[in-house]
């Protein structure tokens, strides 16, 4: 992963996914004690910051190629609808049965073939590769991709930027994190855009793969699959690709639990007028919770495709 | 008012007052039959548009000003606040009691002092005009004041820039319309940066007295004071100095009823990730709703600071 791939995906995808703003609210900071700035990728296209990869990735298809398939459990699976709906050319979607209903729906939605299967019974990737080759499909994983991988560090340009003018030098960028995508895509433009900024991975308690990962030095699994709030960033092991560039570039990994991200779902409610989902407010609990952040800390609220229910849930939870 | 007042303003707000997005979502242009963009001035410091107001006042003061004085029901009180405290002078809010409990606790929470009064009983612009000679105190109107239209205009520039920047040369734009300082300050910079956007202003159904006003030729006054979820935008009378300006530059005015209102915050909440109020969703409900709107249409969604038991019966009622 380069800059320069990154800068090539930005170049490509302007006019198409939005420049996010870097939103920050008194009120918050000194609730938290110390200045928080939120990238808010939850206001991109699609609710979240898949729609980056996603363009990135379908933009650079081989010309004649028939369409793409990608396997998601949602925002990855409407980031890879939409842009191959805006490409013209088809996209298989294979979802697990039990994806929250509002993203299988919005899936289809931006005009996506959805394949549903069991995660207890079906072996996901033997399906899709099945599906991948009777239709002539091009596989875009959700992270261990370059073009992907580089459609996400464009939030870390943004990023570099934006913490520029707000006179930011030195800061950490808490980053939500499943496979380490967006993570690695950012701390790869920061190094050179913003080298004062430091990216450290947020993770869910008990799904802290890339956590206990970046301080054993190799990459593990989490025991559980499921069993967090947080579905958006469940996956079971750091990316073959996105590893070695966070162990090269990131500080130690952080992890909340369930209830201090549905606190941080609440609070950007009230504070920042945002729609958090739990997956996408992990990095804005650690920034609320952690303790040992500088007097600086940005963090990505990553995506907004929250179910009512568990939304509602939250604000119940939170006194709000 | 004048452009020129209008870019003054915009010149001293810069890295204080935050230029905010103009989003839109595929989803929601399907649903509405139309191309919608949102004007998102909920993610506004403060939460709502009135940070610009409040801020070109505060601004402005005369050398040696002791402080100002604000009579507001939530929003224009917490711009007013948020404002006087980056300057380091007093601010005394006058707001009714029965405002919205977390509009009147932030507005504690921005360092002012809020005095309260009973709407039945009280004088409020008696009980106003004594504290603010007793005490020195500016009196900063929340929509008859040059300076105040002047920074809400801002929103106009904006507007203007972003449209061009979006391809958009001929729209309507709607503004949520309480005493019109809003509408008539966008309607100020687009006749000169954007002469193919013309203004028209929605209101709650029953609460349209500036809609009656435009269309009667004179200012025209609401038979109730309230009843209506949209407390925001509960003013009696058009102003004085924004009525003549929207006489001239405005389109017809627009009324929404009370769930059209609730219906915008719910897509707002799914299709935007937005939390507006429903005074400040009054734009975007006659986007969705009136039938006499062209192709694309620009509304504004003016304000955040929601009652989250509102919120949550918003979300109840449209099956979010």
């Amino acid at each position: 992963m380069t800059p320069e791939a990154i800068q090539a995906a930005a170049a490509r995808m302007r006019g198409h996914v939005r420049v996010t703003p870097l939103l920050n609210a008194p009120l918050l900071d000194r609730l938290a004690g110390r200045r928080i700035f939120v990238k808010a990728e939850c206001l991109q296209v699609t609710g979240s910051f898949k729609a980056r990869g996603g363009w990135a990735a379908v933009s650079t298809l081989p010309a004649g190629a028939r369409g793409v398939l990608a396997m998601s459990s949602g925002n990855h699976a409407q980031g890879v609808a939409w842009a191959a709906a805006a490409h013209g050319v088809t996209a298989v979607i294979v979802m697990p049965s039990d994806a929250p209903p509002v993203k299988i729906e919005r899936t289809r939605a931006y005009g996506a073939e959805v394949v549903l299967y069991d995660r207890a019974c079906d072996d996901r990737d033997a399906l899709a590769a099945r599906i991948a080759a009777e239709r002539g499909l091009a596989l875009v994983p959700p992270y261990d991709h370059p073009e992907v991988i580089a459609g996400q560090g464009t939030v870390g340009l943004e990023i570099a930027a934006q913490a520029a003018e707000a006179g930011i030098d030195v800061a950490e960028v808490l980053v939500c994190c499943g496979g380490g995508g967006l993570a690695a895509g950012i701390a790869t433009a920061l190094e050179v855009r913003a080298p004062g900024l430091r990216v450290r991975t947020a993770e869910p308690a008990g799904f802290d793969d890339m956590a206990r990962s970046l301080a054993a030095g190799q990459r593990l699994r989490n025991l559980a699959a499921t069993g967090s709030v947080c579905d958006a960033i469940l996956t079971p092991t750091p990316g073959a690709l996105t590893f070695p560039i966070l162990r090269r570039l990131a500080g130690p990994g952080l992890a909340v639990t369930d209830d201090q991200a549905l606190r941080a779902v609440a609070l950007a409610f009230s504070h920042l007028r945002l729609v958090a989902e739990p997956g996408g407010a992990v990095a804005l609990a650690a920034a609320l919770h952690a303790d040992d952040l500088p007097e600086t800390v940005i963090c990505t609220v990553s995506g907004g495709n929250v179910d009512p229910q568990v939304f509602r849930a939250a604000l119940d939870r939170f006194g709000c």
